[in-house]
């Protein structure tokens, strides 16, 4: 049988390339799209994503509506639109109707898209849902026309169908508006559009956000915050963390002379002694052309690199909240008795920045008897759902919470009146599908995150201890004041004493026992310092978890 | 500002399309190459998969080799080879060289690939990590040589790069062999290699594996049944679940004439009878052109095809393994007292076709005290990661497991001596990642799991009742034998009898007991009679539960 005709060569037959497109039409769910309900939240966490980041480029602050209107029939239509610096015409149709094209994914600096495949594949969601277009009007200055298009995505080839590509006018100077029709699902609660919008406006306090639901209520979140977020400033990649392959394919393109120049070129914090020291630890010639370095030879430069002290890369292509600002968020969100938000000088994971914030609003109106709340933040953008996969959650669970006053089982949530947000900035957020839902489990990425929250534990058991101590001394008052009279009164009854003498004795007792407090004062500060000497030993017990 | 120069001008530039092997090596995670340990067994994996699709497809009974040693400083050499059909020359470097091509993705049968993905993501990882090209070997016949490759990937264009390309002696009439140096770890125990071939012979009992680890040590798994699994045959798609989208996008490149056979051509289940009905439900003219269908006039399709009864489809695209051999899988690899399994019909869910198994090994030596064990199979390939996050975790927590004699909290994992094993069979599995470490949750597919497992739970419950009945009854026996004597004597003493009497009255108390116990088991007997009715009470509570 294999020999007059192999079958090989009847199963090449089927061989073909796949589009990307089609890819994800059949993988839909990797994208954030395996629901009805879930699709509508995703299409508009696209969208406003994408706004923000393009008012942000620009440097506009933003002002966003966001429209869902129920067309009957498990159809919604969705319109947003920005105040952003809108899209050059001829990039329009790409932009929204091919996956994989955009701007972020090659610019090492923190934005909320990163993947070009977010708003390409909401397009494509509508388009397979419902067959309409997507419209889209763009304008990008007063001088300039408003540029109208309708695409469809052609999924066979990854390229955008053109329907229609008209001008027209547009009463906004610069911006960008996206409608979209599909099938989707409208609830309110827990992962709803109304809460991504509300955790939104917690981290971007300087937005300002209209929303109108399928019901035609209008929410409006004002600006808090007329404060740009400090622009992220676009890095080269850290040495650390370059591996063979990457190194090995940027000496072939690279337009550096020598080994040395190409070091202090393509990467960041490499200076002219930096660049040698890591050719001499290499035991490679500072002046060999790039495109002569074999395999071997770039072994022995990531060796080199390995071997080199270079310093930390810059955090400025970073833009994190910052503390003051995350407590303000939550301050104005949550109603609780005690705030605190930390951030953490920045790490790298695999050669990227990032830096970890966290953020706890304790105590107030909030449950205490449930598990606390987890607000989980990446680039602003706040997540709602794969909880249970997400670095965060495994920071959070692994934290020993029974320190900082709260109750935990092990290996669960913590139980409490609590709401803990935990933002991650990087230029490069490592996520564990498309869709953006949770953070992969690396250990420096759980380990910063751990020590985050530690920082804000500590506060908070300080609070919670006084808290116990201030509830312990008046519990003890009312015992007092409830048990001296009692004494009296049976003493005056048992001595046959007089009125005045039970006054007397009253007043005798509540001085011994207030003599008596003082004293049990003094036993309770040491149990306060015994207590902050055990959370000492349980975070440096967490350390050590951390590193088994 | 936005007059001059609008802004837009200047962030255009930056806009490009990025390649899908640009973005998996960026996102290598999505991949599963997380950390060095899993990106080892990913690699061997993805292999092994494909020369069990490669050999499946050409008829061949699967001889494979897998090979994995130790290079030192992290690095591992890995060797698969296989006696499958072989590739033709022009395609191996696309095949191992080029993400997104193959020959399973557009076809609708059951294969352990699908996506064109996983062994150039392979190679891929080996050559970032190692920068080494991966080499090839295969042969496609007697006749025919054996071609020698070693290929790189240009991640920026998603290409083929051919390092070396030659013809060599091989002493194999027909197969292919890949090898890989990459970074790795290599541990024993859960999620190991070892007990991925481990769990892949349990299912897969056609097939001949022989694994040299890096100890040097040879584990071999022997083929335990000569036939060959039933060849899935492919199908077209079945009308019900084809979203207008994708309708839309058929009716403008078939080649049929008018709609009617066009339903009758690219469909499954629709003969002309059908096809009318069809027609005639959305209100359009059978001999119309596919061509002049408008969006319209699609979508009043799409509700003919809702509102028309049309079979299920065809399930002999898919090839379970069977009730019987998966018992027989698990009786060859787990010490138990009691085995089962189930195969149930095929079901449809967004159009595809799959069939699930359940099968469960109770009892013997296995951990009483510990939670069940789960071994979660898609496509006969063992699923070792992320089983939280898996469609089969839920359908097994969500299950009463009371109610067939295991003991299991709320939302938990049912605790006892049990393994069980749940096989999805599909023309397409969902998968959560391309990593395909677990199932998307689609409703219909946690319910078909839950379904497999209520029928194995029911045997299972009628086991475990029979088992606590015996124990119950030989507890009984040892009491009365304890009970009798002592009482005899007493009386003995008692009453100052003789030897003779006392053995008397022991006899009559033995009779009057085991009268006692008939009565007992009456009572017994009615009481499992409850446990059944009991067990049926569960089972429509769990279906309710189903629907909400």
């Amino acid at each position: 049988m294999m020999e007059d005709q192999p079958i090989a060569l009847e199963l090449a037959k089927e061989q073909r390339e796949i589009s990307v497109a089609s890819f994800f039409e059949k993988n839909r769910h990797l994208l954030g799209f395996d629901n009805p309900r879930k699709a509508l939240l995703t299409t508009i966490k696209e969208a406003v994503d994408n706004s923000l980041d393009a008012c942000e480029e620009g440097g506009i602050l933003p002002e966003i509506s966001v429209e869902v209107i129920e067309m009957g029939n498990d159809r919604f239509r969705i319109i947003i639109e920005d105040n952003g610096p809108g899209i050059v015409k001829k990039q329009i149709p790409n932009i929204f109707a091919k996956l994989l094209y955009g701007s972020k994914f090659f610019k090492l600096s923190q934005s909320r898209g990163q993947q070009g495949i977010g708003i390409s594949a909401s397009v494509l969601y509508a388009q397979l849902t419902t067959g309409k277009p997507a419209r889209i009007t763009s304008r990008i200055g007063k001088n300039h026309p408003a540029h109208y298009y309708e695409l469809h995505i052609d999924t066979q080839k990854n390229k955008p169908e053109i329907i229609k590509d008209d001008t027209i006018e547009w009463n906004k100077e610069h911006g960008t508006k996206i409608e979209l029709d599909l099938e989707g699902s409208y609830q309110k609660g827990d992962q709803s559009i109304d809460q991504y919008l509300k955790q939104t406006a917690i981290v971007n306090p300087h937005v300002s956000l209209i929303y109108t639901n399928p019901k035609a209520e209008q929410l409006i979140f004002p600006r808090a915050s007329e404060k740009m977020p400090k622009k992220p400033i676009e890095i080269k990649p850290h040495p650390y963390g370059v591996e063979i392959g990457v190194l090995m394919s940027m000496l072939k393109v690279t337009e550096s002379r020598t080994l040395q120049s190409f070091l202090m070129n393509e990467f960041s914090r490499v200076g002219s002694g930096t660049a040698k020291q890591i050719c001499a630890n290499a035991g490679l010639m500072p002046n060999i052309k790039p495109k002569q370095v074999s395999r071997g030879m770039a072994q022995k430069l990531e060796e080199g690199i390995k071997n080199t002290k270079i310093i930390s890369p810059p955090a400025d292509c970073i833009s994190p909240i910052g503390g003051d600002l995350l407590e303000k968020g939550l301050r104005k969100e949550i109603n609780a008795e005690f705030y605190t938000a930390t951030t953490r000088p920045p790490e790298v994971y695999r050669g990227n920045p990032f830096v970890v914030e966290v953020g706890l609003a304790y105590g107030g109106q909030q449950d205490a008897e449930g598990g606390i709340r987890l607000l989980r933040y990446a680039n602003r953008v706040p997540l709602l759902y794969q909880q249970g996969a997400c670095a965060v959650t495994k920071s959070v669970v692994n934290t020993a919470w029974r320190n900082y006053g709260l109750s935990q089982s092990r290996g669960a949530m913590p139980i409490g009146p609590m709401t803990l947000a935990v933002h991650i900035a990087s230029v490069w957020v490592p996520f564990t599908s498309e869709s953006k839902e949770a953070i992969a489990h690396y250990p420096v990425i759980i380990k910063e995150i751990k020590l985050a929250i530690q920082e804000c534990g500590r506060k908070l058991a300080s609070y919670v201890n006084k808290k116990r101590k201030i509830q312990f001394e008046s519990n003890k008052r009312d015992y007092i004041q409830t048990f001296i009279p009692h004494v009296g009164e049976a003493l005056k009854e048992l001595l046959k004493l007089k009125e005045a003498d039970e006054k007397k004795i009253e007043k005798l007792l509540a001085e011994i026992l207030e003599k008596k407090r003082g004293k049990l004062e003094a036993i309770e500060a040491k149990n306060l310092e015994y207590d902050e000497e055990f959370a000492k030993i349980g975070k440096s017990e967490d350390e050590e978890n951390e590193e088994s």
